[in-house]
């Protein structure tokens, strides 16, 4: 099979891609992808993933528990902020949640062309290449970034899940090259770089330096989430 | 002085940064901008981009040389290719030329809110990095990557000039982090990893790997061509 991996570095730029029959990997590694592989691995039965906080109100109002983010704080009214930690916690094992992001529910709903969506972060990072390598699709690596612009973390994790695929996938275009290399040159000090980020300096002022270093940790958890009809899943074995 | 320099990596990109006061250089190696700073360096007075065909037939028809390229191919009916060494042609010396390009002249049309618009390429490094340690203004490199995708040699330059500005700039945000790190990573044989970038294979099918060799020649001229109105013209000492 001669597939190819290729990666997508904002969402403003996904309109240049071709979706159809490709794996989209979701990439918000600070922090609605860390926060989504660490509550389905939890248990929690599903996460509805929506880009407005009208959306987010409606599921509410239908009962949903809700979590709900915009530029890094916690929206008033929700129950969840978008901490892992949140996600992990007992009282959500076989709840379906829904959830709002600044960036990382964007990207999912800008990618639904795809054929299939999954969830990337580093956490899960092994056992999502895994999944990958035994599909016979092409891939997109999709990162949020930061209100279009391109960031430091989810590309970081688009190169560290490149290197995991050169054996098995093509690079299909330069951005592939960047992040692998970019990856590559850092990954040695990655916790160290990260917190230079200018995302993560965001989050620091806001106190969340635990959750930075978590969602860094690589291979926490071996479960990939994916979208089915309009709900994130454990995919099953 | 607190000056901070950031990176475009597209066009589709440009929306997300205020250009606001800001020295925007154009970025397009293969082969826009190195035609530029060849043909300002060989003596042409001054050269008019346009994004559109039509504009180009416009000037075309007021007796203006028009140099027209798509898809990397001369644009049938216009006098110029995009290859620098037509641009370098002695009959061109003291004329005005009109140019159009699949994605250098776009780059150009998108940042007209800058205070300032230069033009920069491997060829012409050292004097552009020398021409922004003097101004006062942050700086935005604009890269004009393939049809709204990031592309390697663009990026690689990006990485290239901010090598350069780090004495006198800070990064900010992340990806001239990311320029950096990837022009480091490779270059010490930037020759051999550009000729693997998609768009110099792309070249390369239509013979001119002679062009991707001389845009990638480090410091061969002085000039920097710096926007005037609708013109580019050679910036005076």
């Amino acid at each position: 099979m001669n597939r190819t991996v290729d990666v997508c570095l904002s969402p403003d730029l996904i309109g240049s891609f071709d979706l159809n029959g490709k794996i989209v990997v979701i990439v918000d590694i600070l922090r609605a992808t860390s926060c989504m592989v660490s509550g389905i691995d939890n248990g929690v039965a599903g996460i509805i993933p929506v880009a407005t906080l009208d959306e987010c109100r409606d599921y509410q109002k239908k009962g949903f528990i809700c979590a709900a983010e915009r530029g890094g704080k916690q929206v008033e009214g929700f129950e969840l902020d978008n901490s892992p930690f949140s996600y992990m916690a007992e009282d959500l094992k076989g709840k379906t949640i829904c959830a709002t992001t600044t960036n990382g529910t964007l990207a999912i709903s800008k990618s639904l062309d795809a054929d299939k969506i999954v969830i990337g972060a580093f956490l899960n990072l092994s056992a999502l290449a895994s999944y990958l390598q035994d599909q016979p699709n092409d891939i997109i690596i999709h990162c949020a970034g930061w209100k279009g612009k391109v960031n430091m973390e989810d590309s970081l994790f688009a190169g560290a899940l490149i290197e995991k695929l050169e054996d098995s996938h093509s690079l299909n275009c330069d951005a592939p090259h960047m992040a692998l290399k970019y990856y590559q040159s850092v990954k040695d000090n990655l916790q160290l770089t990260v917190e230079n980020s200018s995302h993560a300096k965001r989050l620091s002022k806001i106190g969340i330096k635990k959750d930075i270093e978590f969602c860094l940790t690589i291979d926490k958890f071996e479960v990939v989430p994916i979208l089915e009809g309009s709900v994130l899943v454990k995919m099953k074995n």
